[in-house]
């Protein structure tokens, strides 16, 4: 079918090209009755009012894909916080796919939007990613990449992080402070690198003030869930009850273990002190208010858009770019559930 | 530029035009040195393999639209996770916005979403919505249009929505059978309809149990953040310190109700009673546990995608389609912070 131009419809109306142009973008200084007739002759005429004619000459498509393990999480949620508020600012959409924590559908991800041809890919990786050929396919293209927080370590792209291994020492040297000498670590999966570095931190805690290192007072959750941290707490309380502190992987962990406490009487923290990661907004109205890491979210989300603009105004250039690794600052959160032992 | 066709990079690399298209689309059955020879090739050559021309053959574009309010709240993040999972399931990709409770920004998302030529487009009103022109263009437009939660009652879209009035009026009829009678409102702005609603249900609880309406007892958010819980429940205290139980527009807000309460030493609920709305997950870790109201978040989502996609299908084969209107079933969930008054 021939298709229409502005023109034919801009005579056929007695109206401007401008205005059809307007009309058909939607600017909000054409009234609705223009825009209507505007609308229905472009219709009848066939015409495409389309942004993938334009995206086809200048090649870009002014919109990058995201793609994370969970939305329903308080840190990943302030995360695509910061990306779609910083894209908005540059002109950019974003397209937002969650891997629930599986590696094939993050490839299969991968795969969508390459061939959706957007302009950048921001990823934070599931925790089964052990397999980073789908990565290499996306440096192989030369398209725009930035990881944050989950990432993979050897593959040659801009990265987010924070400092995971100082992080967690800090945590495990505020309980050690504050009088909490045997301590159980619940940590993360054994594959995704924040898991393995949270878990040297702990480590390396122990080992700076000379407490021997015991495994068997390490937990491994295969989820990273509430539930699990309401059942390693009963479990701990079992294998351990001298236990005197935990130091959970993340907040959602820790709230597990709070309020499995809390429901049988377990007192934090005279009988057991208790630290989360990444500071959730619950850990602050909780009863005891949960100690906690500060992990800054919100810029995480900002830098890594800020990166990959950098990259993608190169890209368009055709100059070259080297890919760089920002590392946020983090710091511990002091609250009720580690106050100092009496 | 002349553009380079499939079979000039096939025939220069003696492989067949299949192959070339799998590895420039990455497929998995096509090795990385294969694909790397393609691309080079095709960089070279100029050739662009383009999904952008695809969706100007087929005019579909395989991607919708959905503008919320706030990305960092429990119940939208829960609805976001079940469109973009069903989507996903039906091969579509999902751009998300945020207005970020503005009107204008609102609209500027809805002429941006229109120009990008999306398949259909799902909203949740900011809070400031109270001119529907924007929403008009989508129906003028013909555009797959479903409106969830925060809509706009007099627009001619699909719906996905709970019943307001009747879910409030069951959470205060809950705090009037455990015994509470002087009742406290925490509503939302004088603009959205599930504020306004959610007011009536409360007065007609009152009503049914010839509790005379006070006005004096009704306090208005202007953004319904926990902050204001905190200086609302200070506010009841010192206007009504007799006062019995507090009605929450939601949990974020009944969290700092609670919050406050028990910093100040207010026992809830013998000396005040908290019913909040939403279920946030939070609500059933606080001391005490919160009462709440359950709104099927999640289910929310799924809803308005298959409503969405019902639209889509019936405008790609050009079949008339009539608007529908959804009613998810809400459920009050009975916690400490409503026990039944001694």
């Amino acid at each position: 079918m021939k298709e229409a131009t502005l023109k034919e419809i801009a005579e056929k109306l007695g109206i401007s090209i401008t205005t059809v142009s307007k009309a058909l973008k939607g600017y909000p200084d054409v009234s609705l009755k223009t825009k209507d007739a505007v609308i229905s002759l472009a219709k009848k005429l066939n015409y495409s009012p389309n942004s993938f004619a334009v995206n086809l000459r200048t090649k870009e498509s002014k919109t990058i894909g995201l793609i994370i393990p969970e939305i329903v999480h308080h840190f990943f949620s302030n995360v695509i916080n910061g990306i779609i508020a910083e894209a908005e600012k540059n002109g950019y959409l974003v397209i937002i796919l969650q891997s629930n924590e599986s590696l094939e559908l993050e490839k299969k991800q991968v795969a969508l939007l390459i061939n959706k041809r957007v302009d950048g890919i921001i990823i934070s990786l599931s925790n089964e990613s052990n397999d980073d050929s789908h990565l290499k396919e996306i440096i192989a293209r030369k398209i725009p990449f930035v990881q944050f927080d989950k990432i993979a370590k050897l593959i040659h792209s801009s990265k987010v992080v924070i400092n995971d291994q100082i992080a967690a020492r800090n945590a495990v040297q505020h309980l050690i402070d504050n009088g909490y000498r045997k301590i159980a670590h619940i940590r993360g999966p054994l594959n995704p690198q924040n898991a393995i570095d949270r878990f040297i931190g702990y480590k390396k805690a122990l080992e700076i003030n000379n407490i021997p290192f015991d495994a068997s007072l390490v937990y491994t959750c295969e989820k990273v869930t509430f539930q699990e941290g309401i059942d390693f707490a009963k479990q701990i309380m079992t294998d351990h009850p001298d236990v005197e502190g935990i130091f959970a992987i993340t907040d959602l962990v820790a709230v597990g273990v709070l309020s499995y406490f809390n429901d049988i009487g377990i007192k934090i923290p005279e009988q057991v002190a208790v630290i989360g990661f990444s500071n959730w907004f619950m850990s602050q109205v909780l009863t005891p208010k949960l100690s906690t890491v500060d992990q800054p979210s919100h810029e995480m989300g900002v830098a890594s858009f800020k990166l990959l603009l950098e990259e993608m105004n190169c890209h368009k250039k055709e100059i070259p770019f080297t890919p760089r690794t920002i590392e946020l600052e983090t710091k511990v959160i002091a609250r009720e559930s580690t106050f100092k032992k009496k």
